[in-house]
Formats: C-alpha cells, structure tokens, sequence
C-alpha cells in the first residue's frame, strides 16, 4: 500500500493548504509598508486568540524562546519564584530559572497528570509572601493536562506576583482569555493551534508584567522585549522576523477568524470528546486528572510494550502519535488533536490504534474505539 | 505599468522558486529518522559552506541571535574582548557584550567604510594580552565593506583568544574558509547567501572555542550549544526547529552544491564587479575602502537628496535597494548582489537607478552605468 503519513503528535500539526501553499510567495522586504500592514494585521489577529488588548510580540524562536523571554525580561537574579511542574514543559521554567540564577521553588506534582488547586497555589504563595512570579502552564504536553489558570489568576491577582502562563500548546484550542483571567504573560508558539510551521514564539505582557520588567536585570539581548515593544511602535520587529511564516500566519488567522475563537475552542473540546470516548471504549486509561482538549495521554495497557505500540503506530501505520517522555517513555502515548485536523483525522487515529493494538495481542472488541468516536463526532457535526 | 517588486537589499533577499515551492510541502515531524536525514543532510551543506570540518549547528532565530549565541558561550563576566566596529552590525557585537556584562574595548572605524589591518589588530592584542575573544565581521552590511578576515586570523592564532566572525551577509559571497584560515566562531544567517527566507541562522565552533566554552559562566539556555551539542548527537534539535525552513534549505544547498563554492564566489564576484563598473561609470563614489562582493554601497552625489532617492528608486521603480541606516541615512544608498540573483538583476538596479538619477535632475550620461555593467557581464557570462 501506499505509504501515507499522518501527522498526529502535539507539535508540529498539520497545517491548512491555503497556508502552506502562501510559503510558496516570493519574499518580501520587512521594511516596507506591505509587510508592515501584514505585520499589523498578524499582531491584531494574535490579540484576539489571547484575549488581550495589550500587544503580542511576535519573536523568531521556537515556544522555549518565549519561555527564556518571559523569564529574562521579567525577573533579577536572586529574585524567588514558584514554578509548577506537572511534566516535562512545567519542569523547563525551573531549568531557565536555574540557568539566570533565579531562585526558583518547584511544586513538582508526582505523578505527571495530578492537578494542582487554586487554593493549594494560594497556601504557596502565603508562604512566599516575596515571591515574585508564579510559573504555570496552560496545557502540559507531555501528560495531556489542562491546569485552572482562571483560578490561578485570581490567587496572583491578590498578591504582587505576576502569573505567567506557558500557553504553548494550549492557546486556542482552551479558552485562556489573558484580560480577564487576570493572566499576566502569556505565550504561545506557531506551530500548536495557530496551524502554520514552526519557527514563531508569540508573548504579551499585563501592565503588571511591563511594570515588573522595568526593574528586570537579568541579561538579555536577542530575547529584549523592550527593543520588541520599540520597534512595534513603528510597526517592524527589532531583527530580521521570519517573514515567511508570519505570511502564513496571516492566512492561518484568517481562517481562525472566520470560524471565530468560540467555533476553535468548540472544535477541538468535540475532537477531544470523541477521542477519549474512543480510548475509553478500549478499555483504555488517561493519565490527567483533568485532561484538556489538546493532546489525549493514555497508559499503555498492561502487557503491551509501550515503545512498541507507538513504533507500530509509527512505522507501519504511519499514524505519527508521540510517545511517553522521559520517565514516561514505554508507559503512555500521546495522541494530539490540534492544528488544522478535523474529525476523521481522529477516526483515523483510533483505527491506527485498534490495529496496533491487535498486532500487539491486546484484548479489546474490534472497532469499539471508533464506532465511540463516531457517535461523538455524529452527534457534535456542524 | 504593473509594478514588479525587484528585491535587491542585502536581506532578505530573492529565494530560487524551487526552494520557495518547498515550503509548500506538509509539515511532518521533527523526531523521525526522515528529518534526521535531511537535518544531517543540511549540516553537511552548511559544513561545505563554512569550510570546516566542525559541526555546524542550526538555531531558529535571526542572524542576531546566532552573534548572541556565540557571546553566552563562550565568555564569563567581566571577561575582556575586543570588537571591531566597521558600522551597524560590528556595533552590535559590542551592544550585546554589554548587555551580559562583558568588558569589551570597541575599535569604533570612523568614517564607516574605513579599513583594518592585521598589524593593527596585531597591535591591539599586544595592547591587551588577556583578550579572550576578537569580535569581527566579514562583509558590514551597513557599510559594503570586507574585511581581512585571512589576516585576523593569523594575527589571533598566535594569541590565546578566539576569531568570532560574523559571516551573517558574507558567508557563501565571499570565501572565508573556517578552518584553513583559522576563525575559531563562524556563523551566518539563512536570509543571505544560503537563499532561503529569513528564520535559521548557522553558528560552528573550533576545538579552540570550544574549549573556552567549556568555562564560559555567561547564563544561557535556548542558544545553549551544549544541548545543540549533545541532540545533533541524536541527529536532531534541542527544541522544535523552523522545520520547513529547513526543508527549503536543502534545496537551496542543493543548487549551491551543483554550482559548487567556487562557483558561487565567482558568481558573486561578477556580479559585484559589474555593480561597481557601473555606479563608477556614473561618477558615484563607494563607501568601503575595501569594497566586498555582498553589496554596493555608494555615496549620495551632492546636489540629491538621499532619502529621496532611496523613496524613488522603491517607490516608483519598486526596486527595493536600501538605504543608509543610522549617521549614514540619505548620504548612502545600498544594492544587494546576493542571494538568488542573476546577471540581469544587475542590468536592472542600474537602470532603476539612472531613471531616479534622472528623475532627481542629476547630470550624467544616461546608460552609461548599464553599458559599463554589462561589458563586464558579457566578459564574464559563463
């Protein structure tokens, strides 16, 4: 048979054509009305998925860039900070804190998947009445769970730390309105929901979190969003950006507005649903406690080989879900649903599965995982 | 008229069709043997580019933040360097010194354009025997001017410090061969020679610079090449790279493999030789002393007004030359003879630029520039 790749992992995702084929255009000066119009344009579209009125900026990195960013700009070094850590991108605030000197307390949740309550952030930060900055993610990609970043801002909000969010895999797909949840930096990369390569990192800051980077000593130079914020005032970015991609972005935005930010979070919470309808038809278990609408992270089954599982996915059905990271390798596997799929992309997904699972040996009713999902997807279609 | 869009600044710059139409390509994923292939595949290129036997490491940033990458790895604080500053971009190399807190005494060459010689360097680096690294540039984009890199390198060999190149507009223009002549940092940018839209930007270290990177105590963590080390071990990225981009890139290196890097130079050098014919013929004056083959930077004639120039030749002829940045605007004017052009290009920037001279009422032998430059194509047409 014809080899035909399925891209299903959290990261890259699969990109519309009309964004694809927009690459193809010939290269532009990034000095020029024409891209600063597009500019504009692209920063304005950013604004709404965050739900912000302050500005985005728009940085030539991967998520993790945006990450150092935040830190960088933000803090001092010596400055203490809480960082929770519900899996490998939780655990990366912690190492950039370690790399700058920032003292850091991690709230390392064990296992990856637990949640972490608002009143438990609240107990924390009575603790560290100096702290300066509260680390949390949005979604964590490595264990598919969604943390209460509502309830998080409103325990920041009372104290003068500032709440940054790593909403790399997590903006728009979950509505995580940066304005009203009182979330202070927010944060993003192209390649998740906003359906385009990756190769852009998008960050904006509260007035809060302008008013504590005033006072930032850390180093920083390419990372700078005090350059950032000058030269968007004149509508450019400080270097040379990745015109390409925020072409793309242009486009990709375009059909986001289109189906409207409701339409987007409705869209993945369905493609979600039928996905973890389908595991659960197979006997299948999560690993979040509250699992999010990204990604959906499932204990490989007893007596299956997790590594096994997903190089059978992998290789033979090339339907390319990701496996367990870390101390996780060989025990989950991670099966996203974000970028520009739609539904049968998860009818794909679950068939993959229940093949593989077969050729494993597992015991579970033939086309259960499916027929579930279909229900679900049937039900929610529009 | 249909106004036709002619990129002629030094970067972004023309990308060869082929290579833009594959970034219309879907996106696959970052962790599979298929992208380590091409990643490695793309190493190799970059290493025949870079002359050198070292490994070439691809970040997802501008040009900028390779230079960065180069000061964070190298150094600790306090550390004393010397920068050579020829114009903008040598300027930047002691900009991102300060900010991490390196002393560094900058030799500011005043007019821009004005050259620097080894026994000067020679003389500076008695003058400071614990120097640890000379900071250069091998073609100031600001300026048009090159430097005797071959030189430097004889003259910091013989030193305990390291040669830091910046090669972001010069590396595939002009030789500068890594190893054989002895720079120790080599980086560049994927905007420039290497065709492709801006977003990658190449950084390789000798055995020498690595060695002081292994004391280097300056914080660091996305531009860490220590985990850029140890993943390209892996044939991969220690964070999601600007995949497509870096699709593109293997086609573009694909056609400079097929000229071959003497090829490349050689075009390069035509291409420059005709650009200065020329403006010489219209009685324009360069800046550089040493004019390099990237771009031509001549100065305003009196009598015209700089800006308008620039304003008429992009506006009008949409012949997007650049103009000066900084002490330097409306008293030079830029064109760009790099990335993928062709002879014509050439033809095509003279005679935009006549036009203008007309349209601003300057006096001279209309065609004199495109007659010079193409005598000097038509010797060289092979």
């Amino acid at each position: 048979m014809i080899k035909k790749y399925y891209l299903l992992s959290p990261g890259p995702t699969p990109v519309p054509e009309r964004a694809l084929s927009a690459a193809a255009e010939p290269i532009f000066h990034h000095r020029t009305p024409e891209f600063s119009a597009l500019f504009m344009e692209v920063t304005e579209g950013l604004k709404e998925v965050f739900g912000t009125k302050e500005d985005v900026y728009i940085l030539t990195s991967s998520g993790t860039g945006a990450m150092e960013t935040a830190v960088v700009n933000l803090l001092s070094p010596g400055d203490k900070v809480l960082t929770i850590s519900g899996g490998k991108f939780g655990e990366r605030w912690g190492n950039i804190c370690k790399a700058y000197g920032v003292a850091y307390k991690e709230i390392a949740l064990d296992p990856w998947g637990k949640d972490f309550s608002k009143e438990e952030l609240e107990a924390e930060l009575k603790a560290m009445p100096d702290c300066k900055a509260v680390f949390a993610t949005l979604s964590e990609t490595s264990s598919g769970a969604m943390f209460d970043i509502r309830g998080f801002g409103e325990a920041v909000a009372k104290t003068p730390a500032v709440l940054v969010v790593d909403g790399i895999s997590g903006a728009g797909v979950t509505p995580c309105p940066m304005d009203d949840w009182k979330v202070d930096v927010f944060l993003s990369g192209s390649q998740k929901s906003f359906m385009i390569p990756p190769g852009l990192a998008y960050i904006a800051l509260s007035q809060k979190a302008w008013a504590l980077a005033a006072n930032s000593k850390l180093p920083k130079f390419y990372f700078d969003l005090k350059k950032a914020k000058k030269n968007l005032a004149d509508k450019t970015t400080p270097w040379t950006p990745g015109i390409s991609l925020i072409v793309q972005q242009k486009h990709a935005l375009d059909m986001i507005k289109k189906l409207g930010l409701e339409g987007l979070f409705a869209h993945h919470r369905v493609l979600a649903d039928a996905t973890r309808a389908g595991v659960k038809a197979l006997g299948l278990e999560l690993l979040a406690q509250r699992p999010g609408n990204v990604l959906t992270c499932c204990k490989v089954p007893a007596g299956i080989e997790g590594g096994k599982l997903v190089k059978t996915m992998q290789g033979k059905y090339m339907a390319y879900i990701a496996g367990g990271q870390e101390p996780y390798k060989g025990k989950i596997f991670r099966i996203a649903h974000l970028g520009y799929m739609g539904g049968f992309d998860i009818i794909t997904a679950l068939s993959a599965l229940e093949m593989t699972l077969m050729d494993l040996g597992h015991k579970f009713e033939a086309g259960a995982g499916i027929k579930a999902a279909q229900a679900v997807l049937k039900e929610n279609w529009q």
